[in-house]
């Protein structure tokens, strides 16, 4: 059978169970699927591939799902550190968005994010930001795959005047992607401190009724709950469940202030946590169980948070930060394993996003959203476990070729749907403009 | 004036006060020294090179100095993961030791190591394994400045019988490397549960005599000190003390159990801890409380720990990870800055050595170790401040060149002194002898 791309690999992670690592297997891809995943020398008797690859000193594995972006901001890449997040919000992040958001900002940021990404073995991403009309434009135009946050927001900014407005904007572009093969959608209220009571009902109802995910900043720090115990006598999670999003659309991003109570209700309500340990970390916002939320049965996916506090997007060092902070919470080296830090940045954001039928794992009938690593360098050797190696020892620029839906992105290091010497010239007049502060 | 080698940079950071990064300056190098540091255009008029380096895309920053390591054990990377440290050192480390471990080992392990570090990076380390003569006569030959551990440790292996061979053959290697330029010694007890009273005791007086630093494992893990206390009454630290080892000598890695009064002591003393944050985490030792250390003078370098259990020498990877643990822990995002981290990486470093003098920053009459990081690199743009770039977001992989005393180890990510393809052929043959346990 003559079929689009047939690629030889020395092995093969494939993310479904068993978790073994295969070795000198193939992957077979054709109309943007997988259609057949098998030893090397039977995929050379049955497959004629348009594109052969061999792949020998590298490992397969299915591309890495970013599950909490803010894709533009990086354009705002290490331009206030060290700072607690609140000062860093309102004395640097929000007047710089105030001064410069527009959809130029946004399609500029989006593509430096989603180059980064791609060179990293990011295929997709949920994204959270403002203009998620020119998110998902760019996006389709990369090829990558993303989940555009509907962003709402109690006040006003030049994308939405009110939540009504923010709330009827995402709903036309959730209208507008239903056809696409790449992009839908997911409702975004930003955080419980940011968005009251009457919209986020709203946004429980529409969640219910287009069986869409919800997507929210909560329980990020000790001070966000003491506040609003404060306010409301409540904790965020607690108000959440009373307006009825505590349910298995529920993607909860940061969730380091975690009572046990807390983590039964997620788990029973098949929610999901979205665990971003770097940015939890360079913020000093707290330490999310990982450990515990996984042994309780709660889906934890693995979000890279915004380049503006992170400092990059780099899904193989948010792994890594992943598995090592993960034992040290939970007091036990053998807690997240490296195969549990794979799982997390791959499947489980899959399943968080509603797209675990389309991607996530190296499954056949699923998309052909698929990375090679290079493990034959220095770095990465003597090479005794390709997992291992792949979350405690590689780096992002060993990914050398991504595929998404069958289509190459990745081609030698090389994009092949961004201009990278333009995007560079572009980056350096925002530069300019947002030092000027 | 002619001298050796001029670069012109785009940026450099001496890390010496006022740790301003300055732009459009050049580092001027003569005799494996740096001569001159200054404005590139007044350089242009001053001094002729022999070589001229237009590195404007890049930042000059001092060569990181590991300040732990086994070296030698970069062949047991990834060999046994996700495991507490006892039962990882006494089920899987220590038996391969006791297989495999032999000149021949120590030899390759050490090149591989070497290669690693400084195609990362790194200029300089601190190494504690067996055969530290080998590891010494390997660093020569790369040229890459090393200070090499005497190991001393109760138990016999290939390397020594007893503590006094130990410590012969310490005595001796320190005398062959007295007057040789990139080499010296420290000595290594193990650990204090490794190591009895008497070598301790003799190797504080040798210490003193010969004023070279003490390179200690010490309360690495919550276990550690309850073993002790149980033993023999005290906590490792006081042992120490009453044994005449905490002083300005001392180089306590690890240090995650501390008490306030203990980190006055080790403050008092001058001594140093080296921090070891992906080691730590990643054998959920504990956490270290870096700010609180530093915030009473406690001079705090860095270090990798052994690729068996980190998995990389990668001091960038390390810096991150120091910068954002180390806020973490303090409850404070302002907390082990950026700037702070790279000082833990190179000057505090060259003062846990006793090479203060010699290496750590960029100082007219200090010896050019010199490394230029690319930050022209997608993944580092925007750029509005170096040294943040350096830490929360470049990888080693954009360390182009390397200069260990003016001589270029690394040229464009070639290595000059090492060959890779052979290196390569003898890492393969390592593991296919230790995967076969």
């Amino acid at each position: 059978m003559i079929v689009d791309t047939l690629i030889h690999a020395g092995w093969i992670i494939t993310v479904e169970p068993p978790f073994d690592t295969v070795k000198d297997h193939s992957l077979v891809i054709h109309d943007g699927r997988i259609i057949d995943l098998l030893p090397t020398r039977q995929a050379k008797q049955c497959y004629q591939g348009t594109v052969v690859e061999n792949l020998q000193n590298h490992v397969l594995l299915p591309g890495l799902i970013n599950s909490h972006t803010h894709a533009a901001m990086s354009l705002m890449r290490g331009i206030a550190d060290d700072l607690p997040l609140m000062d860093w919000l309102q004395n640097h992040i929000w007047p710089l968005e105030h001064q410069w958001m527009s959809e130029a900002f946004v399609k500029d940021g989006t593509d430096l994010a989603i180059a980064e990404m791609l060179r990293g073995g990011t295929t997709c991403f949920n994204d959270m930001y403002f203009f998620p009309n020119i998110a998902a434009q760019q996006a389709q135009q990369a090829g990558i795959r993303a989940t555009l946050g509907l962003i709402v927001i109690d006040f006003p900014t030049v994308w939405a005047k009110d939540s009504d407005e923010y709330l009827s904007k995402g709903l036309t572009l959730t209208e507008q992607l239903r056809d696409t093969e790449l992009c839908n959608t997911a409702f975004a209220p930003h955080a419980p401190y940011t968005v009251s009571d009457a919209p986020l009902q709203k946004i429980a109802a529409y969640a219910q009724e287009l069986k869409r995910p919800v997507h929210i900043h909560i329980h990020e720090t000790a001070h966000e709950i003491d506040q609003a115990v404060e306010q409301t006598g409540k904790r965020p999670l607690q108000r959440l469940q009373e307006l009825g999003l505590v349910n298995s659309l529920l993607v909860a991003v940061h969730a380091t202030q975690l009572t046990d109570a807390e983590i039964s209700l997620l788990a029973d309500a098949g929610a999901t946590i979205v665990h971003c340990p770097e940015s939890n970390l360079k913020l000093a916002s707290g330490f999310c169980p990982v450990a515990k939320c996984l042994d309780a049965g709660v889906n934890v996916a693995l979000g890279t948070d915004g380049a503006a506090s992170n400092n990059d997007l780099d899904m193989f060092g948010e792994m890594r930060t992943a598995a090592l902070i993960g034992k040290a919470v939970a007091n036990d080296a053998s807690a997240v394993s490296a195969m549990t830090a794979l799982r997390m940045a791959t499947i489980n954001g899959a399943k968080a996003l509603g797209l675990a039928d389309e991607t996530g794992s190296l499954r056949i009938g699923k998309a052909a959203d698929v990375i090679a690593v290079d493990l034959s360098q220095l770095e990465t050797q003597p090479l005794y476990c390709p997992v291992s190696q792949l979350v405690y020892a590689a780096s992002r620029q060993q990914v050398t070729d991504v595929w998404v839906a069958g289509r190459r992105l990745l081609h030698n290091r090389q994009l092949t749907t961004l201009n990278l010497a333009e995007l560079q010239e572009k980056i350096a007049v925002w530069q300019q403009r947002l030092a000027e502060k």
